[in-house]
């Protein structure tokens, strides 16, 4: 494989995108359906789309347990769909929009990577067409009526020191994780503790990806959990009246973006939950707008199968008519040999025996996703330093286990090349086979054994501990009448534990549920295990301070 | 004239627009130069666009000292500009942007009303392009920075009691002026008084609608002060390192957005800084823009003449060759009536006395206007309950005064109509005439003389009074070599006193300058007289409580 590729930005700044105008027409879009962002990329009003064709079927690409080795999920996403487009099939992409804090802290974007990208980069990273600014105006444009509200003589009766919402940036700012607002005096404010959370850990933005059209939008907006009165009582959005202009500010953000990959793919790129207290992937309006315009439509799931695929199956697909044809679980040679207890400095080098151990990670994996009844496909992604005895004898392995496996360089080819053809090849296959989806657990059961039985039949946990706060919440969930909600676990990603050094595949350990957050609106119950960053710092030498724009307009400096 | 006038959303709503890329195909626009925002919206790339033609003329719209009776300048720009191109002219209005806050609070939008309006009101009073949410984000990517920069051992030295720049939101949101921020322990951040400003408070705003060019905007953006160290030297953006991914931010928002009013002029709305603490004006790349691709160029300064005008003279003219060759000042007979002392309940019934004593306060803007060198003409913008005597007065009265006066009945009527004909005609003549145009005062006198000739020669005041924390700012204006800066005085709209009761024509009174803010960016010193409001609360009722959206997507509730 190559090894002298250029940085993501250079690539996708030296292409020659077709106008996006082309890319609509050729993947069905009609004129009139398409408002466009200057010429590479456009919002799609879903409402004046031809109806009557058969929903694409739907190939779901997660991943094993997340290292800092990196697995390049996003790049298999893009690379798998080029390398089916190139196949000659009728295939589009629905993928997670970036948060714009991280880009300017440490993480590269997430619009895939090398010669498998989302382009342009540099606008999808950065404001892309406004979607999460919108959130970001309702969830504020939210919290300023509710202290206004306490204000004005507060009729709602809400108790300054149980509010549930917070304001949110889409920044890494760690100073406003803990702060005190409506200080000054009576003209000012009602003095209360507060804090920022980053936008894509809001509630609205649960509530924007999972909203089939613009009423289920406001009727989830109004069922949001703003607060408590002093007695203890919820008080919804509806309470308030702002879900009309919380709607308005999310109007036209609400339409999803197309945009193409490197090789010309359009992709539908919209909405981006966080994958821990929320559930993870792009918004359900993009998905089935996609599932509209082509025959395939390939779209991933945040962090490893554990979290971001299980909420993909137990929420996402329980909304809407999403659930998928095939799963493609990612691993890499280097992620492998870290779960097998490889230390990161020498994943570099041939290692067999770590190969062989890690796999018990992977195979948990595969285990969880045929409790779906989906029969899974590895896809290996190639990285420069993996030797072929590792990636024969991972091939082998796989064979074992009775999947489907492909390694695809489409990283350093793009899947417009040769790259991904064995992987769209296995895809093909997999989407040939019977599929007999369900759900892990059934809306009836209550919330308390939801948890149980993720814990226990995805985590590989031998028991679930509740704190006081996670029991108390349990007893508002019966009193409201909401055990019929899925949960959405709020757990590290590093680990099927809710401890991010225990590698592998643990088993045997309790999974310790802190407290819970009832999410009303986004209609999911968060179980939060250990401390869950809501809103992230930057690092000693961000990677602003190397961000640059020419005279002419070129940036340099994004990573 | 009529009365019976739908709502503003009504009429944009039921207007039809032309597709925004025929607009900018009639206003000599290269298609490559446009990028669209759906088909009513666009963005001009100013570097695209041809460069060989006589810079057009500029028509700053102004208006007497405001009151709660409404003077509708907004209105009168588009109605003006409308009946420019009626008469056959090539015309281009430059306006500033809405901010989105306010039209949640109680404001109405600002993009004109009744039948002179920029369009589509309601994507232009929201989201519009996006925008302010560019300078939104960038402002507080640098906040977030300077913050972490003292919490990853600050290595500038910075005094955390001593931070010149606050966050931001486009919010009316009172509980965010005074916030303790960075609590929860050494993890979290180091603690700080602090607070949050509106939007179009920032020094950002300033400074993107004072750059000429992406390179000026680095510039400006890097000489920001952002606080001092513990000794008291000031630290920069440019000490920091962070102007160039702030300008990455401001990319794509500082090309300016290209709309049409009703009867289908041209209009750039780009920017827009508060009129007290900043210049209050669209931007100068806008305002250049249009000079390049018209005759006349309608432009509006904010709140009256002694703030807006004075600043659009002094400062923006100063950065740019933007000096206007024609100023008209908007009156009303309300306002006057109510500069002459009537109760605002009164306004309605015919009181010529009223009337003559108001127009001490026209008067002396009249004569402000003189003082730049250039003979002012007046628009009387037509109100319902305007008889035909207090018009026919108000007409005999500017004659007597030696200035050419109109009539508009653009807000009932549109521009589009005859309603604006009489100040077309009034305006080409004004046009016609020679301007000796000069600034106020020479950048060489020091600042706090300049502030002094501004009090005196526009306000009427005796004296200057300045504070303790003012004079400690003089000292500072002096030792870092700064007294070249022109003045950018907050002052109250309503009087030209700092005395918001003070209507008519006040003199012999003192200003008092309570503090000096240096805003080395933007390049002038903010004279603080009396509080200065720079983050709104939402009143009792919030206009945002009656927004909807219906499910076809049609908005109700903007006003």
């Amino acid at each position: 494989m190559r090894t002298n590729v250029p940085s993501d930005l250079e690539i996708s700044r030296s292409a020659r995108l077709l106008p996006v105008a082309e890319v609509a027409a050729a993947a069905g879009i009609p004129e009139d359906a398409l408002e466009l962002f200057g010429r590479y990329k456009a919002k799609v009003d879903p409402a004046l789309l031809p109806g009557n064709r058969v929903p694409g079927r739907v190939v779901l690409v997660t991943a094993m347990s997340p290292t800092p080795a990196g697995e390049g999920k996003s790049t298999v996403t893009v690379g798998l769909a080029d390398a089916l487009q190139r196949a000659g099939k009728n295939v589009f992409i629905a993928l997670r929009e970036p948060s714009m804090g991280p880009v300017l802290g440490m993480k590269g974007g997430a619009t895939g990577g090398g010669y498998s990208q989302v382009v342009p980069m540099e606008d999808i990273n950065l404001h892309f067409t406004g979607d999460f600014h919108a959130i970001t105006s309702a969830n504020n444009a939210l919290a300023a009526l509710v202290d206004n509200s306490i204000f004005q003589g507060n009729p709602l009766g809400l108790d300054p020191r149980r509010i549930t919402i917070k304001r949110v940036l889409d920044m890494n700012d760690r100073a406003l994780r803990e702060i005190v607002i409506g200080l000054g005096g009576p003209a000012q404010g009602v003095p209360r503790q507060d804090g920022f959370d980053i936008t894509v850990a809001s509630e609205v933005m649960a509530v924007f990806c999972l909203a089939r059209d613009l009423t289920d939008l406001t009727e989830r907006l109004a069922r949001i959990t703003v607060g408590y009165t002093y007695d203890r009582r919820p008080v919804t959005v509806a309470d308030l009246g702002a879900e009309g202009a919380m709607t308005l500010l999310l109007r036209d953000a609400l339409k999803p973006n197309l945009v193409q990959t490197l090789a010309g793919t359009p992709a539908l790129v919209h909405g981006g939950p966080f994958a821990n207290i929320a559930h993870g992937c792009n918004s359900v309006i993009a998905t089935r707008t996609a599932r509209r315009l082509a025959d395939i439509v390939v779209t991933e799931a945040g962090f490893g199968a554990d979290l971001g695929a299980e909420k993909y199956l137990d929420i996402k697909s329980r909304v809407a008519d999403v659930a998928p044809d095939a799963v493609v679980v990612v691993a890499t040679v280097r992620a492998l040999k870290m779960h097998g207890g490889l230390p990161r400095e020498q994943l570099a080098e041939e290692n067999l025996p770590a190969l062989e151990a890690g796999t018990a990670n992977l195979r948990r994996h595969l285990e969880n996703i045929r409790r779906f009844g989906i029969n899974p496909v590895v896809a290996v992604n190639r990285f420069a330093t993996d030797t072929e005895a590792e990636l024969h004898w991972l091939r082998e392995w796989c064979a074992t286990e009775g999947v489907g496996a492909a390694v695809a360089d489409v990283w350093a080819n793009g899947g417009g090349g040769p790259g991904g053809d064995e992987l769209a090849a296995t895809v093909l296959e997999a989407l040939g086979r019977p599929v007999d989806f369900r759900f892990l657990y059934p809306d009836e059961l209550p919330v308390a054994e939801k948890i149980r039985t993720v814990a226990r039949d995805i985590y590989g946990a031998a028991d679930v501990e509740f704190a006081l706060p996670a029991r108390r919440r349990l007893d508002e969930i019966a009193a409201r009448g909401l055990e019929h909600l899925p949960v959405c676990m709020a757990k590290t990603q590093y680990s099927f534990s809710d401890d991010a050094t225990a590698l592998g595949a643990p088993s045997g350990f309790t999974i310790h549920v802190r407290d819970l957050s009832i999410k009303t609106g986004a209609g999911f119950v968060v179980a939060l295990t250990g401390a869950v960053m809501t809103m992230p710092g930057l690092p000693k030498a961000p990677a602003a301070l190397n961000m640059k724009v020419a005279a002419d307009g070129t940036p340099s400096g994004l990573i």
